[in-house]
């Protein structure tokens, strides 16, 4: 077992990812709001796997951009406050209505978003209008009315150009673009249906050990409930990845050798946890080191024993990617998120890959071992002090669940004082 | 029509969304890793709906930190580097094995995680044992095997005692907490195998217009695809709540009507985009402004025509909030993220209900309306500079799209100088 420092270890996992990035597999979404509504979590987090060509203008035609009256704006350049310009009031125009021409010496009511008739080339808001209001009676025309106006518009003034928000052949989003609201609703105003995405990546998550059972099953003494296939199944999907979680409860290396082969064709990335350190019998290590995953002492508290590789496996011809993290839930939890959860946040295509890191002061003082990077649990309490939950052990899953942040305590620092600053890393979005 | 400030407004947004935080519903759904990896949604932001008291002490028995020799302290009291402790070597103990006793005089190998056997109360890390690897043979007794200890242990060193985590009794989450990996995860090591969360809200989306199609089908002159129901299902998803999107493709008031009746006894709230402004026929206006929704200018743009309310509805004795939007897409979505997106992820139980908000330069001089707060789209460069794309009409969903940030120009601003700092949300996570 070599010994290595934390980030000489995250880059070797980032490194070992980052093919991942390359010829990814792409499916094709529905893009509609029911679809998006009904299978929400299909399209959180997801990237385009090709440029999109607006296959039309938008908007598709000229409309106006107020609620007035669409006119000729020559025909009221000499309009002024005490020489009203009169103009005989045409038919209206709703949205949705087909497009109109408008007569010359004529305005028509015209709505937000309805279709500048041929002839208009500016809209007069309604209270711009003597009256400044529309003509009752609704659709039927007004050909008797008339309306005053005491101002010159500008040509194109209220008035939307087809094809102002883009053209027909234009880009509209580039691939590698993350679709949220604005993106899927650009889509949509295109009439596309469907958005082809990147294939979110698959992991495979093997939870291991003889002692661990599926929770609602009874215990023998000994035995504990399986609680790292939850934190990690959870950990990643909110990292943008779908998980098979399949764990091995057993310490039979060729039972993990079964669950990694039957796994393989249809995963991406396999994360193991547990079976990893100096035990006389480490499933993980007897199963995969043979195969090529190397093993290392990672100089960090918790989350010491680390491993990773790639194995030969079906549909896997430049082998698969296997990270192996330690059995205890805080270590596990804490090495996915110092050398996993970035890396997968990136391939999922998020702005935001890292945790947001605050400089703040310990409420109170704390040893942590020189020679290793310690993460400890932590709130941040009202007055901004770092108030650490629960010790260092990395048994103690309930203490992470109380807390909103990862104290870092690194190598070279055993000892900092009650409102010494600290790098803490908030955990609770 | 009244007119108001925006923030007064947002006030009065959040003042009709907080009766939503009242007497909430409440799902219960199962807490297994299978289940979380195949309905990843129904696991994201979600809040505990009662106090869960632990059912069990974690961990659930006395177990081993480490890798080594499970032994009594009393025993090695003496051990020195040149007078070493010499124990016999009893049976090893595995993780997963039951509850052994440890004989006076002897060592047990015992694996992390594995049973502390009645009697010892340390445990000696096999790095520190001499020999420091165990006894080759696995499983069997090392009966005749010596092992030595060159230091004392502190009693209790590398032991986890039952209940040093969690105790049975004990308060394990909070009603309140939301639920990520760790929360799941201890949820889980206690046996449990299902929780109570908030139901989501549940939101009846309504684009209305005219002139609104669906997506795929054919347009006839003057009509536009619906983008509104794709925007707002998908930034309500990511605010936490549940939609059902059901456009209103008419601008009769009695098909809004229907609508809102049969979508009412299944929404908690009911969001309308379109058919506010001072159009000649605005079907929003003519159907719920009889109902008591109540329109105003607000001083924002985009996004100044609203409206809110609460109206009579079956299954709701209180009324049934409604928040209007105007109908233009960037108006919309402008208006979700000033006056609702807070309030919504604040009842989802997010952390942060705010966007980030960033100080930063414009990269260009840019002009305001000095009576509005103006809210343009735009990105950030590598230098840190505010880039505006698009200009400030909200027609211009596709410049939405190319936007990372919102820029805010207050009332009273109507002009700054590229170099000028403006408050910046960013819109890119």
């Amino acid at each position: 077992m070599t010994s290595r420092l934390f980030d000489h270890h995250r880059v070797a996992v980032e490194a070992l990812l980052a093919p991942l990035a390359q010829d990814r597999a792409v499916e094709t979404l529905p893009v509609s709001a029911a679809r998006i509504a009904g299978a929400p979590d299909a399209y959180r987090h997801r990237v385009l796997a090709v440029d999109i060509v607006s296959p039309t203008d938008l908007p598709p035609f000229d409309n106006s951009q107020m609620d007035g009256y669409a006119v000729r704006a020559a025909e009221l350049a000499d309009a002024a406050p005490h020489a009203t310009a009169r103009l005989q009031i045409d038919t209206q125009i709703n949205a949705g209505d087909t497009i109109a021409e408008l007569a010359p010496g004529t305005a028509a009511p015209i709505m937000t978003g309805a279709p500048l008739p041929v002839g208009a080339d500016a809209v007069v808001p309604i209270e711009r209008a003597i009256p400044d209001r529309f003509p009752t009676g609704g659709e039927s025309p007004q050909a008797d009315g008339i309306v005053e106006f005491s101002a010159a518009p500008r040509p194109e003034e209220f008035v939307r150009r087809r094809g102002s928000d883009v053209g027909a052949g234009d880009l509209l989003l580039a691939a590698g673009t993350s679709l949220g609201p604005a993106q899927l609703g650009v889509i949509a105003a295109t009439g596309l249906t469907t958005v082809d995405v990147l294939r979110r990546i698959r992991v495979l998550l093997i939870a291991t050990g003889h002692e661990i059972r599926e929770p609602g099953t009874a215990l023998e003494p000994g035995q504990i409930y399986d609680s790292n296939s939850a934190v990690l199944s959870q950990a990643l999907i909110e990292s943008g990845c779908t998980v098979v979680a399949w764990p091995c409860r057993s310490d039979d290396a060729a039972e993990l050798l079964h669950i990694v082969e039957k796994g393989a064709p249809t995963a991406d990335l396999v994360i193991t946890v547990g079976g990893v350190s100096a035990g006389a019998r480490e499933v993980v290590r007897d199963a995969l080191g043979p195969l090529g995953v190397e093993f290392s002492h990672v100089a960090i508290q918790p989350g010491g024993p680390q491993g990773l590789g790639l194995v030969e496996a079906a549909e896997h011809p430049n082998g698969l990617p296997v990270v192996t993290f330690p059995g205890n839930p805080v270590s596990a939890l804490v090495s996915f998120e110092m050398f996993v959860r970035p890396a997968l946040r990136s391939l999922a295509g998020f702005a935001r890959t890292e945790r947001e890191v605050l400089r703040l002061p310990l409420a109170e003082s704390v040893d942590s071992p020189a020679d290793k990077h310690q993460v400890r649990r932590a709130s941040i309490d009202a007055d901004g002090l770092v108030r650490l939950v629960g010790g260092p052990s990395s048994h103690l899953l309930h203490s992470y669940a109380a807390s909103t942040a990862l104290v870092h305590l690194p190598v070279g620092l055993g000892h900092a004082d009650a409102g010494d600053p600290v790098d803490v890393w908030r955990i609770d979005d």
